[in-house]
């Protein structure tokens, strides 16, 4: 049997009891860890569930998916993602594989942040669609989120931003050489999204009518559902100076408020005047 | 301190461990009973966490929060919920209520049909808003969810319709009396929901384009996260015939399909020819 495991939001202690059951049965086990768990956190990991891990960075899991999948026939091998098994494609794609290889498999869900932002206080039905914001680099400065948001924002919904992670990225220069050379890991915080949004606006070329301005306001939340989990509510232009410590980091461009989301969200106000 | 702990999709070790520390520490522990669980799952609920615990109803939720927030300055009080904490608004009414009493408050989150669904192999990034389907009634037959369907729709979006559940809701006779009688459980099937929609698409009287036809796409997906979970893809015409099993029941309304999710889906299809 093959599983995908989620561990939830990432505390040790996140995983179900059928997930750690699950684990400490399996053959092997591997730990994803390029969508974005950090790396100190594998050997809590592994004293916790009294199992070695075999991480599995982003080559492995999307062109060495046979390797993982070996011998899942007989035995029970394990992939333990961050939050739920479905936020990435590249799970659906070693899920695929697997049937091709006539192996069992089973899912084991968790929370992720797309239903734990709910957190804030905001309701999950009134979201739009999601986006995510990548870091820019000199030469791509890509701003099609913000037609998304401005979608989403034209109906009175909230829109969820994911910032991006770079976890054993490449460089450029060794791209296409064998021997690969990886970036240090990055993770984009909540004021950096907001300062490549200002930029977006302040330029003003827009395809349609664009309903986000510094007057904007958003909800910047970091490390949901860990014990020093911080959420922030404030303008756009205001959130761009505010510091929400270490990762992860997520955001919320705010649609229209119903009485009760603006009631929680107060307690989380910058300026509580 | 008062917790909110996420059940996930209900089964009795799909709780997470530290849910299932908090659970065994506490002093009281509630059940809410009305947004999704089944009764008998109660009682091996308790077995399993070797815990009695106290069915909590939308009445004693919504009206007597007091109650169950009693003496939680001092001890742990928890209440379960199915799926995540911030499913339901009423859980957001209760961490208002238990901070407006400096009651201490903590919550675990866990997995909820609405990342869940991911398992159809449907991209969550892909989804618009969310829509309610409820029960008609002979004078009641709302209709206003085919907006937001076709909202999704226009923009290519899927849509998640989560079916209506009625436990414990008064008789319309008994709603105005002090001694309450109850209608029996009920829980929306798929092809109930594709029913009423096949009646709203076939009367044309549409405020708006409508994209949501006969032949459109739908994914039906029964007991997600269950041993006997049951997936299957059909027209809305063909889904309107077909027997899921028991609850509890969701909808995908299908938007525009990218190929890995096309590839996903077609394991699911109700006539593979």
């Amino acid at each position: 049997m093959f599983y995908i495991v989620g561990l939830g939001l990432g505390g040790v202690k996140d995983i179900t009891v059928r997930g750690l059951e699950i684990v400490r049965n399996a053959e092997r086990v591997y730990l994803e860890s390029y969508t974005s768990i950090l790396p100190e956190d594998k050997l809590k990991l592994e004293t916790f569930y009294e199992k070695p891990l075999i991480e599995a960075d982003r080559e492995m899991v999307e062109q060495s998916a046979d390797e993982i999948l070996d011998s899942a026939h007989e035995k029970d091998v394990v992939l333990l993602v961050v939050g739920d098994p479905f936020g990435a494609t590249t799970h659906a794609d070693i899920l695929l594989r697997a049937r091709d290889l006539n192996i069992n498999t089973k899912v084991v869900h968790n929370a992720s942040i797309l239903n734990a932002i709910g957190c804030c206080g905001l309701q999950l039905y009134h979201f739009g669609e999601t986006v995510s914001i990548p870091f820019w680099t000199d030469i791509w400065r890509p701003s099609s989120f913000l037609n998304k948001i401005n979608q989403n924002k034209a109906i009175g919904l909230h829109t969820l931003c994911l910032l991006d992670i770079q976890v054993k990225e490449p460089t450029w220069e060794s791209i296409t050489k064998k021997k690969k050379e990886y970036q240090p890991s990055r993770f984009m915080e909540v004021k950096e999204a907001c300062s490549q949004l200002l930029q977006i606006i302040n330029k003003g070329e827009f395809e349609e009518v664009n309903y986000v301005s510094r007057e904007c306001l958003c909800v910047g939340a970091a490390r949901v559902g860990w014990p020093d989990q911080k959420i922030v509510v404030a303008t756009l232009a205001e959130m761009a100076d505010v510091d929400l410590g270490p990762p992860l980091h997520s955001m919320v461009i705010v649609g229209k408020l119903h009485p009760i989301e603006e009631q929680f969200l107060k307690q989380f106000f910058i300026n509580k005047t």
